[in-house]
């Protein structure tokens, strides 16, 4: 591997956003040997303080300064939901290529615009759910596919954090009216979801759904609080806000032609930084997975002693060993992700043929997951199951 | 604890059942220190084998020869499920203590009938839900109880095997005339539940389940097969037989008061032999524990590193230290619960107040139980939540 | 292996010493099927408040009463070290069996005695190298018999524990004048050394070695403390002590044929309660194993995934799965070794064939391992490699 | 951390080496966000080609092109270790700041020359022991200087590999005349002490070693082989060689002061692809690290839980903090500690004063992992205890 793992395309990109996700992106994309021509955030002051921070050539004015710049290929949305519909719909009409933080917009009835706009522009359309590009989680799948599995039986899992443990902790994300009804199964829940649809090939078809709010009152600093950045600050003034969104949420499911499963999601759980997890039971064996413990699949048998596979190139099938650019033993992280999911989407930019089946997480995908959501909002208020309306792809 | 971790009360037990769970009684009896008479098993030979190969005294001829023992104090069940209602009711008839494996009968209507007469006999009367007295279990039930989990926000947890992952493996307790209805949630899914509401001191009050059979064949062998001993038969004979009980179940909950939780259960999870594992989210820590590392609690911290403990007598609270015999260290597994469990409940024997909060669970636990079975066969059926009835005590 | 995980075998023991052993043996014994007959302490007053706590017919009033029960076959030895030698040939003198705790006696001049002794008899003796048998450690040692290792290139691993971390920690252990001049290697290493010559057959025929003391003045109380329960005592009046012996040790060896290793010790390893790991590399495979999560065997491969081998007797081999009696999943922990080692021992005398190869640590064993002491001090005082001088067998 | 977790300092570096680790170097110096002017292998045929590959400005014709490139302010040194004496050399004398890969040189002589060089360079001058960067090692480093540990007690752990495992594995660096006498030691082991001496802030002042040739003749490809891409090599034409160079080490070792501790290193573990563990036992506490799993550090106590802290910056002390780029939970691994040391290295560059402490791995470290290596051949030859010579400093 030592001999392509990291690579030039001749392309440029520009990072809409400074949040914690947009040094992530430039990060990775330089890893990933794509120029970065700028950075834009709220402010030109903002673009410009964050330009020179990450060492960027340029800080944007705004965002139609972006779209201006002929020198870029493609642009990627790192900021709030809330804008992603309207920036992300900008950036197909100007002709560039577009890679969106999740969840690709408030509702279904902009993720299936975008869809439609997406399938028209002839550019690529991708949304960032960058775990499955851990190395073993591409693994997984490719194992799935292959057979090597049998059957999926059941599926289980979860994803927690502590972030939001204390009424204390604040963030834009928890107010319904900026980050969407939904919390922590549309923040974290839709990745994991995103993962066990891309693993087992299969769409979840219905839902039944428990949500709670733990901390239904907490205390909002009167400045602004950036994502992960609260478990760090110091004292300031607040005020007490409710909360109407979720810290818990559970949802069993079944997926397309067979298969049940079951995730958790938590925000207030002690000690869970950011941990998750997926246990897939077949018909010829079993798959674990530990985000805590990425380079690690636990494959499990009946008949002989189960599997640790470590993320060693020499031991994965090509699929995966295509983004595994450490040798085994050599962990590689989160921020791998990153740069393998933008390898992906960049080789495929590169090689032009956009009617090509896309080998990242696309639009419809993001599409799927907002209607997903929607069905877990509408079941846990009706107490019951729902299930997902056909999607025509 | 060099001191007292083994004890001698003078008292003496009789074990019905001569399957995998009969000879475990008999070992966890001897280390508790109370004298073993004699088994009896289903005919008088299989009695007399069973005596001889356990080097007990006495191999009965009948289960009416165990109540006609004036020797006996104690008679443990551990017969297949269906047995249990007539046998519990004829020990307390008898005037003896019953300690019965689970379920402790095979619906509400027995088990309620059980909990009357348990109430009036003056006798103790409990259900073998050994996992409550892993020592870690115990500690985590005390940290608690004391509050320094805080709130409870949430629960969830599985319990997976794979005894019963092909088609090919085969024990009564797949059939529903022979275990009832529900298979994988009442066998293990019952020990989870029961734990759960140990730990939290809280009743589960309502559930949303789902249930399903993966293997909705199996191949009868047309001889006998025995728990556990599947994995390692020759080859026989068989006949195919339609199996309708659940290979795989999950239940979302509520307890009472405060707290949400999910479980899940599976005996075909190719790989997990025995594994139950636990993670509970309070306002002010969390607590995980995994049946496969039972010497070990992790306790979860948002602003501290989280914790290990590991089962050290000198490291735990008086409660549960009374029931961890060993060093730190020096490992204790299965078979110690069964030990502790009789050693908590001989000893409250022995006190003889049995008008006293009994430390080990009881008719009305186990009664409980089968109510949570009932509503959550019911659920799964209905596809919806259903609340279990309220149980005067 | 339920059929058989209990037995019977008509022989009758009893156990010398009341302290933190002498009950582990008496509960190892009542669940290997054999008959305690009773318990001799210090004194008198110690045996019958000894035998009543265990509920043991008899408290002897003194190691001659025992000698002299002609309803014992076989004697424990579970007391202070400085005993082992004249108690250990008086025993063999009475026509007894004798299982003795390590060390086998103070020096090779007594253990080389001991060995002549056993060796005209005609009665079995052994040394309580209890680690043996863990399943998976029977299991290593089979895997490397049949060749599936390989050549042994190395070896490696430790053992540590926290219990005299503290300077207040005290135990006659301690002085050299009572438990040897060796103390952490002699103690707890020898367990390892035992171990590693056991899974790959070969002597450790030289040694290079250190030693250090790290807590060289420790508060001795002015009344006794008995082994591992110093953690929990309250306060008491003490006095300084010198002590000589060391806390820690490290030795690099040869094995015999082929195959070098290294092993450390230590008892002032903050958080290690009783922690036994090894590492064997071989030219096919390689097996680690770790006592704090003693059902699990790892076993490395180049050129495919690792395994996790669980304790589970569907995946034993015979010679393993002879002393696994519980089902996969269902831990069996450090109580559950002394139950296999006397199971392994009684049913050898039960045979009566002691021409017969032991399968259990003979006293040449426990010879070899105070040779192995010998030469780890010599080595560490002259800090050079020391041999281990040729034994006649 | 959001804000600063990528920087640019406007200094402008270029690589030697095209092998394994050249393209790890550019990939952490772009994540460093220093510029990256071009990089040079063996031919300016490969030059171009490893340019064109990584999007790299410049494939420079010849080592003398890099030194001529007036606008490059820092060189790293990525090449087999028999041309490090000359080129750091070259590239002080030439004016430039410089980064080598270890080993510093060949020998004590070459390492002692480059030492004096660097201090009247005015020049910075670091050894690339980049396991010292991943955040919970600085953490460990941390804690051992504010005391938390205590008294150094001892200090025990291993580095293995299995990418020599067969013998049809080849490399340069197991041939003498290629890596030096020393390779195991040499290639891991010195890592390993550069960060047992890192953690304790003390030298190790004395070795007594064991070698091992496990494998003694390897079959050498009639091409060349690049380090870690062996495992996945086609066949080819090879021929056997004679291999004196030692697959397995064992060293005991005494720190400076106190301590004492021993470390085995083996590229011939069947399993372990990469793994470098401690253990440190001190008198307050002990800390225990394993880089499978590098974002956990656990820390042992002997009278509450023992600890596993988690590479969360809210969790870190501020010297670890600065080096932890991403959240808690968001794992960074291997390449990270890369752009970390690249990070410290250039921020110690952009502030200009060459008097100051460095907060990298100097060529005076380098030096002394070569008289160490020195002194592990001679003690392995003369089986015994060598003291490392006093180093002016």
């Amino acid at each position: 591997m030592a001999d392509d793992f990291t690579m030039s395309l001749s392309l440029t990109a520009a990072v809409v956003g400074t949040g914690f996700i947009g040094p992530v992106h430039v990060e990775g994309l330089r890893r990933a040997g794509i120029a970065v021509a700028g950075i834009v955030g709220s402010s030109a002051e903002k673009s410009r303080a964050a330009a020179e921070r990450l060492g960027l050539p340029r800080g944007y004015a705004s965002f139609d300064e972006v779209l201006a710049d002929a020198s870029v290929d493609a642009i990627h949305l790192t900021t709030p939901n809330r804008f992603h519909f309207e920036q992300a719909a900008a950036v197909l009409r100007a002709g560039k290529h577009v890679l969106c933080e999740k969840p690709l917009a408030m509702n279904s009835h902009e993720t299936a615009e975008l869809v439609r706009l997406a399938k028209t522009s002839g550019r690529a359309a991708g949304v960032c759910y960058n775990i499955r590009f851990y190395p073993l989680c591409l693994e997984a799948a490719e194992r799935v596919r292959r057979g090597e599995i049998g059957e999926v039986f059941h599926l289980a899992g979860s994803y927690s954090q502590d972030w939001l443990f204390h009424p204390t902790d604040f963030n834009w994300r928890v107010l319904a009216e900026y980050g969407g009804e939904l919390r922590a199964v549309a923040d974290i829940g839709t990745h994991w979801l995103d993962l066990a649809q891309f693993i087992t090939g299969r769409r979840v078809e219905s839902v039944c759904a428990d949500l709670g709010t733990m901390i239904p009152q907490r205390l909002r600093p009167r400045g602004g609080v950036e994502t992960f950045s609260g478990k760090m600050q110091t004292a300031q003034a607040t005020e007490a806000v409710r909360v109407t969104t979720e810290d818990y949420g559970c949802l069993m499911f079944r997926l397309a032609g067979s298969g049940r499963g079951v995730v958790w999601v938590s925000q207030v759980l002690a000690g869970r930084k950011n941990c998750l997890r997926f246990e897939l039971a077949g018909s010829r064996q079993a798959l674990s997975w530990d985000s805590e413990h990425p380079n690690e699949l636990w494959i499990g048998h009946r008949d002989e002693p189960n599997e640790f596979l470590i993320r060693d190139p020499a031991l994965l099938s090509s699929a995966a060993r295509r983004h595994a650019d450490y040798p085994g033993g050599h962990n590689e992280g989160f921020p791998d992700t990153f740069k393998q999911l933008f390898r992906s989407f960049y080789t495929y930019v590169a090689a032009g043929d956009f009617a090509a089946p896309p080998p990242f997480p696309t639009f419809a995908d993001g599409h799927y997951e907002v209607l997903l959501c929607e069905a877990v909002l509408q079941s846990a208020r009706e107490r019951r199951w729902v299930d997902i309306p056909e999607v025509a792809t």
